[in-house]
C-alpha cells in the first residue's frame, strides 16, 4: 500500500454563503486533503497542529478513516487556527472575515519516523518554510512531491516559495496566482515558466472553469463537473489534491497519463466537496457514487473522432 | 453531400487589439461560419446582404471555396454593414466602437430555391425576424436548425426572440446571455430553463473556457485550447458555430454522440480563428493542421480510468 504524507492546517472554519452561515466547523487544508485521499487505498499520515480546544471527535474522525495523526502536535492551552469567510453571490468571490492563526503561528512540523519513506508528499498551502522543513525531513527522496501555495506567500515569502519550488515535482495554484508568479497572461505561457522555475507539472485551477495540467509540451484539462448548485466552495482546492496526490500514492505510477487521471479524480472529488457545507458531503460519500461521478466525467468529457 | 443553408451578416471589421488595429477588413458572422463549414465535404449557401461598396474579391474567395452565394443580394448605392470595436487587454472583454447597419437595416432574406431543402440551417446572430422569416421560406423542415444570438436581441426584441426559439432545435449563446435569458446562475439550471423554451439542444459558449452541449440530463463539455497566445478574438464564436454546423451538415447525423463530435470540431476551429486578425488564420488553413490540433484535443481531453 502506498504512503501518503499530508502537511496542512487542521483549523475551524465559519462561513458565509447565499445560502446560509455555519458555527465554528472542522475545515482545514489537511482536513480535505485526508478525507479526499482516504477514498484510495492509501496509508496516509497528517502533520499538523492544534490547539487542546480541537474536539476530540474530530481527531476521531480522521483516524476512523484511517488517517495517521501520530503527526499532529496539540499544544496545551493553544487555540486552534481559525479561519471565517463570507462568499459572494456568484460564489467565485469571497471575502475573509477573519484570520487567526494562534497555534500555527509557531509551527515546526515533525514528520513522523513511519512517514520518512512515503512515496507521495503532499505539501498543503502553508508558509514555504514549512513546506522546506518537511522535504528536508525526509529519508527518502519521495516518487513525487506535491506543492500546494497561494497569492498571500507569493505577496509576502516569494524567496522562500521560490527556494522550495527547486526541490518539488508538482505546484498547483490557481490562473490569477500562476499569472503573478510569472507576469505572463497566457496560462500556456506561465506554466512553462512555472517549469523553469523546478516543479516538472503545473496544475492551473481554474475554479468552475476546471484545472490545467501542464508537462514539457503535454497539457491536459479537466472540466469541473456543472452542477445544478454550489453551495460552498470551501475546501475544493485540498479536496482536489487530497484526490490527484492520494490516487498517485495508491498506484504508485506518476507517469504523465497517470498524472491525467489524478486530475480527473481529484476533480471528481472536488464535485461532492462543493454541494454542502464545509467537509458535510465528504463524510457522507459511498465509493458507488463517487464511481456514478467518475462515469459522468466520461460522459462529459470523452468522444470519438478517429483522425484521418 | 450534405446542404448547409448559413444566414449572417458579410461585414466590413475594423479591430483594435493589445497587438495592432486593422484597416476595414473582411469580417461578418456568415463568413466566418462559411469558411469554417468550407473546411467539410458539404455544399454551403449564405443568405445576406451587402452594399456595392463590398469588395468583389471577398464574394469570389467565398465562391473559391465552394459557397454559393446566390442569395446575397447586393444593393446598388448602398453601403455595407460595418463594425468597429477594441479589445482590451485581457481580450476577455471589448468596446464596439461603431456599428453602422447600412443595408442590413432592411435585410429581407431570400433563401435560394435549390437550399429550401437543405439538411442543416445555420441562423447566425440576427433580428429573430429574419431569422423566423428564413425558417419560414424552408420548404423540408431540415434535419437540424440552429441559432445563434446575442444579449442585444435579448434587451431588444425577447419576444420576437421567443418566438423563434420555439422553431429550432439547437441554440447557441454564451454564459452571460444564458444567465440573462433565465435568470439562473447555474448554467444546467439555465440549459434546463431554455430547453423548455423550445431548442432540444443548447449550446452555451464560455470563451477561453470552452463551451457546453446540454441535451435532456446529459452534458458534454469541450475546452478551448490553451494557446499560447490569442490575437483577435473576433469571428471565434462564429468559426464554432461553423464548424459545429459544417460537420452535422456533412454528416447528416444529429445524434447526441455526433453532435458532442460538431462541438469538437467547432472548438477546434475557433482556435485557430483567433491566431490573427480577422479570417487571416482562417483563409490559410490546411487540413493537415486541422487533423493535428484534432489529435491535440484529444490529448488534451482523454483518459483511461476504468470504472469499477
Amino acid at each position: 500500500m502506498g504512503k501518503l504524507l499530508i502537511v496542512g492546517t487542521l483549523a475551524f472554519d465559519a462561513i458565509e454563503s447565499p445560502f446560509g452561515k455555519t458555527d465554528k466547523i472542522l475545515g482545514g487544508a489537511a482536513t480535505f486533503i485526508g478525507l479526499a485521499a482516504s477514498q484510495f487505498n492509501v496509508k496516509s499520515s497528517i502533520v499538523s497542529v492544534v490547539g487542546d480546544d480541537f474536539n476530540q471527535e474530530y481527531l476521531d474522525l480522521l483516524t476512523s478513516r484511517n488517517i495517521d495523526l501520530s503527526g499532529v502536535e496539540i499544544v496545551k492551552g493553544g487555540k486552534t487556527f481559525f479561519w471565517s469567510g463570507k462568499y459572494h453571490n456568484d460564489l467565485n468571490t469571497r471575502d475573509t472575515l477573519v484570520t487567526e492563526l494562534n497555534t500555527l503561528a509557531d509551527f515546526d512540523p515533525k514528520v513522523p519516523n513511519d512517514f520518512r519513506d512515503s512515496d507521495v508528499v503532499m505539501l498543503g498551502n502553508l508558509h514555504p518554510d514549512i513546506q522546506m522543513s518537511v522535504i528536508n525531513q525526509m529519508e527518502l527522496r519521495p516518487k513525487l512531491t506535491i506543492l500546494d501555495t497561494m497569492n498571500y506567500w507569493l505577496d509576502h515569502s516569494l524567496e522562500e516559495l521560490l527556494a522550495v519550488l527547486k526541490r518539488i515535482d508538482v505546484i498547483t495554484l490557481n490562473d490569477e496566482e500562476a499569472r503573478q508568479l510569472t507576469n505572463e497572461y497566457s496560462l500556456v505561457k506561465a506554466a512553462a515558466k512555472i517549469q523553469e522555475l523546478g516543479p516538472k507539472y503545473v496544475v492551473i485551477k481554474k475554479g468552475e472553469h476546471g484545472a490545467l495540467l501542464f508537462h514539457d509540451k503535454s497539457i491536459f484539462f479537466a472540466p469541473a463537473l456543472p452542477l445544478e448548485e454550489v453551495f460552498d466552495p470551501t475546501g475544493a482546492g485540498d479536496t482536489f489534491a487530497g484526490g490527484f496526490s492520494g490516487y498517485l500514492a495508491s498506484t504508485k505510477n506518476i507517469s504523465f497519463e497517470n498524472l491525467k487521471n489524478a486530475v480527473i479524480h481529484g476533480s471528481n472529488l472536488a464535485s461532492f466537496c462543493v454541494e454542502q457545507f464545509g467537509t458535510e458531503r465528504m463524510l457522507d460519500l459511498h465509493p458507488r457514487e463517487v464511481q456514478q461521478r467518475l462515469d459522468q466525467f466520461k460522459q462529459l468529457t470523452q468522444f470519438n473522432i478517429e483522425l484521418e
